[in-house]
């Protein structure tokens, strides 16, 4: 069996679980690649770092140019993760005429039209199935499976560490804090979990499914974002009584011709799908003027699940089964963002009010006057500052620039003491 | 831009559903693909039924050699469905080296092995996507996507009709009957729904999804095979006691070695993702031994979703971005299936009793001569004859040929009147 060389850049998790599938699926491998895959070289910044690990020190090098300058090298696997050096490596693979896997979704999103346009000019492929939602094969599945569908929408739970928080506080009613510890024990949240908790990591994968999806530039300026540290767990206990469940939800969809970009938590029916998916999972939810409505689901991180897409994607290229051409910058087309004040949703508002009459007609009014009508409302009881009680109020579809207007207007009413907290609606059918 | 003539066969509701695709949206699919995809004929049984449904009558002909002895037409779409002529009109398209897109299950999962490697031989592609879970991409998932694993276990609802029905009686609490005769009206079951209900469909989608998963042949008569038809609302309601609901599963696994292959009621917890999959939803399960759990869900069938397979596939051999070395039977490894009287599963049993003190203690005694254990116990009143009572038990994990010896002892025992029921419990985690 003829072989073929490639080189990975970076050992951490991912690259590890590319190792590790690469010799336990050998024999399956060379069966589907018609290659067997020999890991030539592997980028790492220090060697001693990885002795001991089952992986032949020799292989191991701290110079790029031991892989850049090495003809035999066919794949550069790119699993190190962070804007430089990433990019330049794989530029530099790129511009050496040699293949690229990555799995790097901050670099797809934000320079992935610079990579695809010199891929194209250098007629090398690059593949990206492990930047969004691990072992998902969603990149996959627009990519090459629903190219025979105008995609209307993508709604997707794809980050894990805030999905697994989430779930804690939902199903054991656990508080924000103590669900960020566990994860973090569990080793799903990193000690500085901004990344996940304030969105940026879904912001960037979601900008990664647009273009494919919408076959469009984004910026990443005009995807809206928003984090979960806002989400109080009587919030999801009131969500709960009304059916509904709280979920991070990346949001891209096409409305009147225009893009709706946005990341933030989102109730959700608890009937729906997505409502069902726990813990670490991920899933992204598509729907196509064809196929209807379709979803994919499974583990969006981890080495072996983010090792299998990666692995998966070596093994596209030896199979020259992915076309460069579905990701030419070339066919996008200019697709206006919608501003978020004029995005459309229902809400969820929870206030705290002064304990006397006339406080909901005072707000109503309010509501009313800026446009917004109330479809349902519970006064709750609120334990701790005496003369006090919480109301939840939910709205009819109304704008963005609406709602934040009225609440502008009801916070400095003297009735209200605060405005706790606003939560989007999505009724997913 | 470059035109591509192909040729359908067939134009019932698949083949609108392609025709209608490919009109709507043509714009993106000429840019995903590359060509302007030209539908240059229709090959129909009787062209007067076609008339007056937006299709040009020029295309339409009842005359397979228009087809097949024109060169200028590199794709063949067959969407007739049943084995012949079928059949025949691929393998005439395969050697008259014309690429082949079918959604043809019962064609693929009896005739495959012959038509992939005739296909190998004239050096053309066959595409299947549409065979199984209609626009669900669970074809090129396993084979694009999941290269890097060894799939272990694959487990589907991967029957509309049955799910339609199914789901009618847990969720509304309908009997089988009533929700037959609403999926019939509904359009999701045929008159004689006997290929839906005796899961003669789901046994045929399971066999092709064997072959690819795990790259053998599979002999039909080696898909063991159960109907719905058994499944009676009391089974769904006493499942739901206990925290299951009943779906039609089409399984397939490896368990030391050997194959199980089996499609049949079962019950699943209700808190599964494939639990909650209802209507005339597909879902496939995958555990592979690097992606780890991953589930496909959508549309299993309707002309607009399973055109969107097919018409995917039109555009796969075009971007010739399905390699057929992975369909090919020299691939294949040998692999046993396992009788079922070797299966084991925990089970769930229905039987009605004489009312009478002792009577467990009977059954029991016989269960443990057989090597079964039972896990729980609960006595049902049993409306309508009058002495006797229905009891329901749930047995640790057995083998089938102890179940089925245990029951046939049972039967015969003077204090049981009947065994209404035994489903197999899958506890998939």
């Amino acid at each position: 069996m003829e072989k073929v060389r490639i080189a990975l850049l970076g050992l951490g998790n991912v690259g590890k679980g590319v190792w590790k599938i690469l010799q336990t699926n050998k024999e399956a491998i060379i069966k589907r690649a018609g290659y067997d895959i020999e890991i030539a070289k592997i980028l790492v910044r220090d060697i001693n770092k990885y002795r001991n690990i089952g992986v032949p020190e020799e292989l191991l090098t701290t110079n790029a140019d031991d892989i850049f300058n090495d003809d035999s090298i066919k794949i550069v696997v790119e699993v190190m993760g962070g804007l430089e050096p990433a990019k330049e490596y794989i530029l530099r693979a790129i511009r050496n005429k040699k293949n690229v896997v990555t799995a790097n979704k901050l670099l797809i999103a934000t320079n992935g039209d610079q990579i695809f346009s010199e891929a194209e000019e250098n007629e090398v492929i690059v593949n990206f199935e492990a930047s969004v939602a691990g072992g998902i094969p969603v990149i996959h599945g627009i990519n090459e499976s629903l190219t025979a569908n105008k995609i209307e929408e993508v709604v997707g739970i794809i980050n894990g560490t805030t999905n697994y928080i989430l779930t804690k506080m939902t199903l054991e009613g656990m508080d924000f804090e103590d669900a960020l510890k566990e994860a973090q024990e569990k080793g799903y949240a990193e000690a500085d979990p901004t990344s996940d908790v304030e969105s940026y990591d879904a912001a960037y994968k979601l900008a990664i499914l647009t273009k494919l999806a919408f076959e469009t530039k984004v910026d990443m300026n005009n995807v809206y974002r928003e984090g979960i540290t806002k989400i109080n767990s009587i919030d999801i206990q009131y969500a709960k009584e009304l059916g509904y469940v709280i979920k991070l939800l990346a949001i891209v969809k096409e409305v009147d011709g225009k893009l709706e970009l946005r990341v933030h938590p989102t109730m959700i029916p608890s009937i729906h799908p997505l409502a069902n998916v726990n813990d670490s999972f991920n899933a992204v939810f598509i729907k196509g003027n064809a196929v209807g409505d379709l979803m994919l689901y499974g583990r969006g991180a981890g080495e072996l699940p983010t090792g299998s897409a990666v692995v998966g994607d070596i093994i596209s290229v030896l199979r020259s089964s992915t076309d460069g051409a579905k990701l030419s910058t070339k066919h996008y087309t200019e697709m206006e963002v919608r501003p978020m004040a004029e995005v459309t949703a229902e809400y969820y508002l929870r206030i705290t009010v002064k304990d006397e009459p006339g406080v909901l007609g005072e707000i109503a009014t309010v509501l009313g006057q800026n446009k917004v009508s109330m479809s349902s409302f519970i006064q709750k009881p609120k334990k701790g500052e005496k003369g006090y009680v919480s109301i939840v109020l939910f709205t009819h579809n109304t704008s963005e620039g609406s709602i934040n207007k009225a609440l502008e207007k009801i916070k400095d009413l003297e009735v209200v003491n605060k405005v706790e907290n606003i939560i989007r609606i999505e009724n997913l059918a």
